[in-house]
């Protein structure tokens, strides 16, 4: 049998070694646009801070690994032009070859969503989605003093901490009210606040242009204008899924392409995971487009179980999120109270403010919001402050298991008092929604 | 209606304030022998320590808050000393009183298990269960160097801890090769090498006597003898139910007070609840006793809320705990591989070592255990090392609502590189056993 993989990053590689794994005979291709392969860019702003030295310590493992321990033939720096039906074009080393297939796998991952104002172009502009273009960054600070980073989502967080600590004159720009626009706003005004505090952080302005010619030398908004040296698009991001169009697999709703289970696409033999498609989110229900490292990871490993003609099912996600700016953690699992109204659903919320640690230790506090529905059924945690990561630990734990408010208030969480509380803030949180739902 | 409550601990507290709180109009007495009420000791070795400046600090309010904020009848400093149908007898300022009740819960803890060596009750030897312990220590102090620690579960290592922190020198002796005897050899060991290099630990070894007059002068093993001012005994606990036994109350196989799910004992009207009552360990389906602070905290709610005529169950636990030893964490939920086995199961078990973040950020290793049964359901997880927390969190979680394998493989945990990795240690362990369950 003859796989061919589009994509070599984490859904595509798990997919290759898991195939491989189960199938030793079978030939399995790869074929990767960049030299990269199995590029973790979550690692990126560590690479920018100067912390991680080296860019192929962002990659689990190089291109020769793969070959050679895995026996995985891989094809880098090898873009594919065009899919058909058994066969596949690419461009290798400068010409066309064709190569056959029996089963395919899209692992296409996710593309930065562009600003759409003009000279995105311009020397100075980039986003950050891509390993290689933490090189490109690392370049353009000798000569900048002054970025500007449009959007505050993770990305745009994590990039602007990474910035600010090398000396940068750091702007964030984002156009809601509020930062990282999947929490609600008990929650993102404490990083809001945070942001403010370390950075030239505007709120409720949208980037109109950007000025400039050999390069970058400003950013215009509705509001004001903003001379600068470099300037990080990272207002999202959207499915790569150009090939997988036009070869005619269809798409979600979301605009990813649609899998079922066993990350099956609807042709026949062909099969999508990672950050160009679709899963199930475990909390609606229903399809979604959650393009997360973890996820992806597992959706490959799944999908490669599958096309070793083995079965295995992926269950779908419930968008576990983490990451911190300054030392303030935030995190998130499930939906947010407004993600929940906007599906329909009638939800109840707590949202509790208290200590991380036991009382009498001198740690910082926490702010936890939980969402529930009328029936009881949890749909959500978001925090921000000390001691996030363990909460959404147990909270993605029990939201994958479809757990009640009930759950939520009897979970034995551990207690030691430099650690946690006796009564944990998710407890709490789950107490005082009881008393919404008449529970004693 | 009447309520007494004897014990105003974790679970008396919470039961009294949810009584008084669905029933204000009610009588609600609590009866606590010491001065102390919502007293938390484990909080002692941050008291010794100097941490915490103020041993009221452990408590989580004052006997004047429960009377005036709450309308709870405390009787501090007030000993049951008998209880019959209807009315107990109890010593308080000097003569004996007679009071009645119409329902009555038993909340009266645990105690410090004496090394039976003789000479236990000579000044300077003491264990540090009970809130009061925390001040003769501090007392004990001034006049010593030497200090003896005998046993290593927690309350032994956060005392030896804090003991060594003080310019103590700290002798550790435990009479099994490992420390912790909840958690196998392929975790306890990392604890062991720790002891081994802040204290002078000493495995393996009996104590046999203690020496000393007017005051402790040393302790004898089988093996050696150690010159010391003072004597830590924290070889384990067990419950207190004098009481409750001479009452006629129905005691378990583990010797705590038989419940069920309402936190009732077998004499109608009567309940119990806390360090003194058995519950149901969720791992194994099981009544075990499971003397810690979070879960008292919640029987002594349920117990409150069902006394109070209402209705609710209290579904059991899964054991969580959590310590750290000069920053290594120690943690573990559900059962150890020799705890299954023990129980007749037959047990699979994973053990991986892996860094606790992203491979590209310094930080620290964790080792994690994880203990399945055949049929892939999982038993338990045991960890040490760094970021352990966030992963027990997770395990009990999970385990909690009765996961299997598949379950700990798909859970979608959070990434983000400085706090976690993408594949999590938890979920390794998961697949390193599908291996062994012939999944793909």
């Amino acid at each position: 049998m003859r796989i061919a993989i589009i994509g070599g990053g984490a859904a595509g590689m798990s997919a290759a070694s898991r195939v491989k794994k189960l199938r030793p005979e079978w030939d399995v291709k790869v074929f990767e646009k960049s030299p990269y392969v199995s590029h973790a860019p979550c690692g990126l702003p560590f690479f920018v801070s100067g912390f991680v030295r080296n860019l192929l310590d962002l990659c689990t493992y190089d291109v020769e690994f793969f070959r050679e321990q895995r026996g995985i033939d891989v094809h880098a720096r090898s873009e594919v032009l065009e899919v058909g039906d058994g066969h596949l074009d690419v461009l290798e080393g400068g010409k066309e070859v064709s190569y056959e297939w029996d089963r395919l796998l899209f692992a296409t991952g996710a593309r930065a969503t562009p600003l759409n104002v003009g000279c995105e172009d311009v020397e100075g502009v980039l986003s950050v989605h891509y390993i290689e273009s933490g090189e490109r960054v690392r370049q353009l600070l000798s000569g900048s003093e002054r970025v500007v980073v449009v959007g505050s989502g993770y990305v745009g967080i994590e990039m602007s901490e990474a910035l600010s600590k090398l000396g940068m004159r750091v702007t964030l720009i984002e156009r809601e009210r509020h930062p990282m626009p999947e929490f609600d706003p008990e929650i993102s005004v404490i990083l809001k606040r945070k942001l403010e505090e370390k950075l030239d952080a505007r709120f409720g302005e949208k980037v109109v242009s950007i000025r400039g010619k050999d390069r970058v030398e400003g950013v215009v908004t509705d509001k004001n204008e903003y001379d600068c040296e470099m300037v990080i698009v990272a207002v999202g991001e959207e499915p790569n899924v150009e090939l997988a169009r036009r070869f005619g697999v269809k798409l979600g709703k979301s605009g990813a392409i649609e899998t079922n289970a066993r990350m099956q696409t609807s042709v026949k033999g062909v099969y999508a995971a990672g950050d160009c498609a679709e899963t199930i989110n475990l909390v609606t229900g229903e399809s979604d487009w959650i393009p997360l490292a973890a996820p992806a990871n597992k959706m490959g490993y799944v999908a490669g179980v599958n096309m070793a003609g083995k079965d295995m099912e992926f269950p779908g996600a419930v968008k576990s999120m983490l990451t911190s700016f300054y030392g303030l953690e935030i995190g998130k699992a499930g939906l947010s109270e407004r993600e929940a109204k906007s599906k329909g659903i009638d939800t109840l919320s707590a949202t509790v403010r208290m200590k991380s640690t036991a009382t009498y230790l001198p740690d910082g506090d926490i702010t936890l919001k939980l969402v529930a529905d009328r029936d009881g059924k949890v749909l959500g945690v978001q925090a921000a402050g000390m001691g996030v990561s363990k909460r959404i630990y147990a909270a993605a734990s029990l939201l994958f298991k479809g757990s009640s408010l009930k759950d939520f208030f009897f979970v034995d969480l551990p207690y030691y008092p430099p650690q946690s509380r006796v009564w944990d803030p998710l407890v709490v949180a789950a107490r005082n929604l009881f008393r919404k739902l008449d529970v004693p």
